[in-house]
């Protein structure tokens, strides 16, 4: 039996004219169409289709166990058993691993990793971070001041969000470094924020201008109401690793512009440059004295970089100083809506935290595999360094921390022209065909912000060596070729 | 050496002014006031403050193993020797626990849980989703419509953000149950979209009457526009199971509406009345045929309930159903800059969709606890519903699925006005007090919504049967207290 009045053809309920202005605005470079590209090379790969290479090489992302990293035995063995109690009695692992498992399930709601915990996380892990803290930076911390997170990506989402108070048709403003790590962008342009950028200066190894900072928050002003400033110490994706008297004139810059310091500090352990060490910013503030030592500040961590690499546990935490009460009430408040972040996340930072202490049974072993990542990493960063910087086509800054190279080009007018026809950024153009003829996938410039009119890309250091030396040659000769193809 | 001008007194660069008021204004009971103090509570007990009570019972949350129950062997395995591959060696587990974990392992990158993962989650993990969805419905699924998220709750957040798309100063309308899970009036308020409250009617089991549908978005139409309805189903916190007459109503007001469908099914394996079962809002839809079949559909899913508990792993998943491609590539390209879904809660719906199979070693084991739990969940949602709807005090509905019983209760005109002298709601002034003189700490029903003038509270089913039996008498008794007090 047919219907006499069929309902119309559906018009369907989500399109594209009808979903999130800003989610259509913001962007991600470094998961962006460069990726997805990347991906389906590896299937044509996979497939069997001809090219002139071998494999995609991703260079895209500090994702370090990806690239060949080992984990750190000590953490998987402390999650394995956390995991599984029953092997404590099973399996012989050292005594302070076994330790470390029954302190971490003692603070657990029934004693298991599958119970959700506090919102702000798991409380004896949280006094962990503070003895950490402290002893990092000689100065005092309190734990109820520090949230555990699902990676320092949802700490940094949550924070910015918080600032997210619009008066009279004028957005809120957050400084942000250019280049920047484009999580910061996207998550201004989706949650309607306005981006303040301000250049870090190549030529002082990516250092931070207080007049281009005034420059740019004074140029702000007239359209939005500028509340916080971003600093990524060590750099991404510029690799540098800020001075203390540069940290010294950027707190007064704050100070002087009443702006929350956002220190985003995930690449800490990852310092390479002799004689080079990281302050944190809470450290430098808080021995700065009266009255900068009163200042509000949030700086992030993670499990994710460092010596640990676990990228894929999404474990982070924020530490909020000099937040007032009553902002802290609404600040836990909206993190309890996301109930709480992920327990194997939060255990992998307790182990950060909370490593073999020396005479312990583990800790000959885990100091062996923390230096080794870490000494293989300065040896990468250098090796990047020296052949990128040597080369003719590029110059690039000392890699002084994090996990990456940014070097600077040269292009030739008519692949600018390209580019614009393609509806590409002149940099983008170059990272396709890069990736089309080499299999090096790298993220262009554009996607972290440059000064107009200069090139530049991000390469992780993270390849293994023997594949770190390919790709250097793979750009460099792709690069010598590329610029004769176009000039 | 004083310097002649000091700076001001530090104005804090961030006042409870100049935060998000979104923000400010939403509410999320389930973790709200009543639960801080349930936490004070405890630590008062610890420190031997003396109390009516000797411990504080936290049915508030549908945190199953924090109230006792088991992992289920099968997962644990799994997880415990992803995370420690080694182990595969060491420890005598059963083969298809160690196949799962190789084949987990191999759709990893650099075969490690420690790599960031696609932003939309492992792709054998997803394949296996479709595989689940498809036998659970009979209907075609498809993986690349299926999204691994860090609970069901990020998945849902995510959803609706992209939904809001304020018109000419209109805000996005989202239909929403009352009573419902907060988590949506939650995000709809921080993202400031407009909450479409409809009813659930207590004398139908909490069905859903189309008119009050029809009378909630009329009215509504009048100051936003209405582009999306959450059902949930099972409900929470009301523990109905929808009948299949009335989901096809739903789709058909749907379809006339132009609503996208939100499927809250995470309570999908805790189905206890007999006779009763779950059928999904995908399924029923695609079986209504054209044109019901070609609706836009979101459904959500999670590793926290069912019989494995595992809310601290924070797996969960959306499938979207007739989504555009040029949404899905926004959607896509939003949830890249979250980098991606935690690994361990991949890996926990990785066994949840594909779990031991007859005939492998694990079956037997896996069978027997998964039964336990499902049986003892049953056990306990008869016991609650036949000692509340039998008492004087309470009426209660059949609890035919999740975890939940949502009694309703009459409180006298004296408690009414105590309570608004106090600044709370009456039910939550209820709640406070049987939380200071029994230990229990349940949810007042105003956290989730109710008709005017009615009042009730949620508890979960989740403590243990002898624990629970003590609760239950806590709570009558301390009602018969609490009437005769304030009559």
């Amino acid at each position: 039996m047919k219907i006499e009045t069929m309902p119309e053809p559906y018009p369907s309920a989500i399109c594209i004219n009808t979903i999130n202005p800003n989610v259509k605005l913001m962007e991600y470079a470094v998961r962006g169409p460069l990726v997805i590209r990347a991906a389906e090379i590896e299937e044509e790969l996979k497939r069997g289709v001809k090219k002139p290479f071998d494999e995609v090489i991703r260079a895209n992302t500090g994702d370090c166990q990806a690239m060949g990293q080992a984990p750190i035995t000590y953490i998987r063995q402390v999650l394995s058993l956390a995991l599984q109690p029953e092997l404590l009695d099973i399996v012989d692992y050292p005594a302070d691993v076994k330790e470390r498992v029954l302190t971490l399930l003692k603070g657990c709601n029934g004693g298991s990793l599958g119970s959700y915990t506090e919102s702000l996380g798991i409380e004896v892990i949280r006094r962990y971070v503070q003895q950490f803290i402290e002893e990092r930076d000689g100065v005092p911390s309190d734990y109820r001041d520090i949230i555990l997170t699902t990676g320092a990506t949802q700490g940094i989402k949550s924070i910015l969000q918080l600032l997210n108070c619009p008066v009279d048709n004028k957005k809120t403003g957050i400084m942000v470094p250019i280049p920047q790590y484009p999580l910061y962008s996207a998550t201004a342009v989706e949650q309607g924020m306005q981006l303040i950028s301000y250049f870090l200066e190549e030529e002082t190894n990516w250092g931070l201008n207080i007049n281009e900072l005034k420059r740019a928050i004074d140029e702000a002003k007239e359209i939005c109401i500028p509340r916080a400033i971003v600093i990524i110490n060590p750099g991404n994706p510029t690799g540098q690793v800020l001075t203390r008297a540069n940290m010294e004139e950027i707190i007064k810059f704050a100070y002087e512009e009443n702006l929350l310091i956002l220190a985003d500090e995930v690449y800490q352990s990852n310092v390479y440059e002799d004689g080079i060490e990281f302050n944190s910013f809470k450290k430098v503030l808080v021995e700065m004295g009266e009255p900068y030592k009163n200042m509000a500040l949030a700086s992030f961590m993670s499990c994710s970089k460092g010596y640990t690499g676990e990228c894929g546990l999404r474990g982070g935490l924020v530490e909020i100083f000099n937040f007032p009460a009553d902002v802290k009430a609404m600040f836990y408040k909206n993190l309890s809506a996301q109930l709480c972040p992920n327990t194997v996340g939060q255990a992998a930072i307790f182990c950060l935290v909370n490593p073999p202490r020396e005479g312990e049974p583990s800790y000959e072993l885990f100091m062996e595999e923390k230096a080794k990542v870490l000494k293989s990493l300065k040896e990468r960063a250098q090796l990047v360094h020296e052949v990128l910087n040597s080369f003719e086509g590029f110059s690039c800054t000392i890699i002084q921390g994090s996990m990456y190279a940014f070097p600077q080009f040269k292009l030739p007018p008519k692949v600018i022209d390209l580019a614009n026809e393609c509806g590409m950024s002149p940099d983008q153009f170059y990272a396709f065909e890069l990736l089309e003829n080499t299999g090096v996938c790298i993220v262009p410039g554009s996607g972290f912000g440059q000064k107009p009119g200069t090139y530049h890309f991000r390469t992780t250091i993270l390849p293994k060596i023997d594949k770190l030396k390919i790709m250097l040659e793979k750009i460099t000769s792709f690069h010598i070729d590329f610029i004769a193809k176009y000039s």
